[in-house]
């Protein structure tokens, strides 16, 4: 049954997420896996673990005759790969997701492509990761309990969304819908701007004195957590959300401004009033 | 033997910090816990968890005859307290230490008022805390590896200081000597501006619609956990540590600014170099 015993699985880039989707799908029985690799190193890292039936360089050959196809590769390489299996057979009927972190653009890139030729294309985000990138760090249980973000449009194809949900919720998401543009406006909101709020902590806590942080406690760790992710790849999430993330970090930009001027003028009042309202705000979601 | 077994313990705030000392004073066997309480229901908690040999509102009569005394109070409520402690009679080669999170400050009043009264005192940090305030969040093991900061001068009494240093080294603490002013510096850093930088980012990630949070993964949890601190706690911390800490949230200022500066003109090389800048300095500390 969908989503795994009778349905052949192509996962594109076995990295990370592409790697725990592969364990997964291992793990639940799925009738065939195959997973395209860009190198031949990562196909041999693929073979080597035994971790697909079929690992290939040839995104078409991946392609052919499957069911359910999931672009785990970097945003920008989305638009090709999708061009690559529209030109091969995939099963009739076979959908297309993906695992980016900005929708708008996936979904009239790799969306587009894949629309044109006739291919069912839901835009995904699971909400998960690590700061650890790559195959090793892969592992099945890594969506569970997630939020993973669904971005249908007027033109979305209802059985394909049906579809891909089941898949994400089968792999212990919880699963919602929101407009592709919404959603890279939340994600700059709940993601990147956290990631560039722990970049500049960093910069700001060590750059004067590295040798210090051996005194700290736990706050500098977990508020600087995220800025030890993989800089490529947040380079490239980070400009491909751009016009998303301005915005935030002019928000973030002003409440630093704010706060500063705030112990410059040592107003214990307002200063207690932005404390409050940021514990206030945070209980909405932790506990 | 110092300072559990022939140590009578007069331990002053029932918090946190002072509730985690009380159940490792308690565990390990002191000779007499005496417990300060600022009001008589926090003295009654302590009775009616038979935490202490003796709890009092009264400073003085819990300074009688003690050998080593710890102030686990608000900064600006220390130096009261030692002049109490100061006109009972505690025992002869007693030593006042204290908690509290600025150390320049806590030298010139508590740590004066002390030696004038031929009392010796060192001022003590150990980096260890929760979110959660009060005794019923006091935990034994609470400040197990942490990083404890002394902060000896001139005056400071060789003998004080080493049973100061026995006495976090016996809870687990990894203790270091630094000049108060020094101190401040440094946790102003890697204390105060992760603290005020959680702050920043929970209010400029949550404030345009907190409900967007129910979607995020453990980045924006971590990246403003700290920002659940105590309101009012916090306020007397950067207040008493201000000057300390306008230089460093200066520098978080300027970093978020250059940020900004870098997404709105797409410069994706520098941005690339923030981020691996980033990375680098916090693999010094943590892998």
């Amino acid at each position: 049954m969908f989503p795994f015993s009778d349905t052949t699985l192509a996962i594109y880039g076995p990295g990370l997420l592409g790697g725990s989707l592969l364990l997964e799908a291992r793990a639940r029985g799925a009738k065939q896996v195959k997973v395209w690799a860009r190198s031949p190193q990562g196909v041999e890292k693929v073979r080597a673990r035994g971790l697909a039936d079929l690992a290939s360089t040839d995104a078409r050959e991946i392609a052919e005759g499957a069911d359910f196809l999931i672009l785990a590769v970097p945003v920008g390489a989305m638009a090709g790969l999708a061009a690559e299996i529209c030109r091969a057979h995939p099963a009739p009927g076979a959908v297309v997701t993906d695992v980016g972190s900005v929708k708008a653009a996936v979904l009239a890139g790799a969306g587009a492509v894949c629309r044109h030729a006739g291919v069912a294309f839901v835009g995904s985000h699971p909400m998960a990761g690590a700061e650890t990138p790559g195959l090793d760090a892969a592992r099945a249980g890594l969506f569970k309990n997630a939020a993973c973000l669904l971005t249908p449009d007027n033109a979305t194809d209802p059985a394909a969304l049906e579809k891909v949900d089941q898949f994400w919720t089968a792999l212990g998401c919880r699963t919602s819908r929101l407009d592709a543009h919404h959603h890279d406006e939340v994600v700059a909101r709940i993601s990147h701007l956290p990631h560039l709020s722990a970049v500049a902590a960093t910069l700001a806590s060590f750059k004067p004195d590295a040798s210090m942080a051996q005194f700290a406690a736990g706050g500098l760790r977990d508020t600087t957590r995220v800025a030890s992710g993989l800089p490529s790849m947040w380079r490239e999430i980070l400009a491909e959300n751009r016009t998303a993330i301005l915005p935030a970090l002019r928000d973030l930009h002003a409440v630093t401004g704010d706060l500063l001027e705030i112990l410059e003028r040592g107003d214990d009042d307002r200063l207690l009033a932005r404390l409050e309202e940021a514990r206030e705000l945070r209980a909405t979601r932790y506990s």
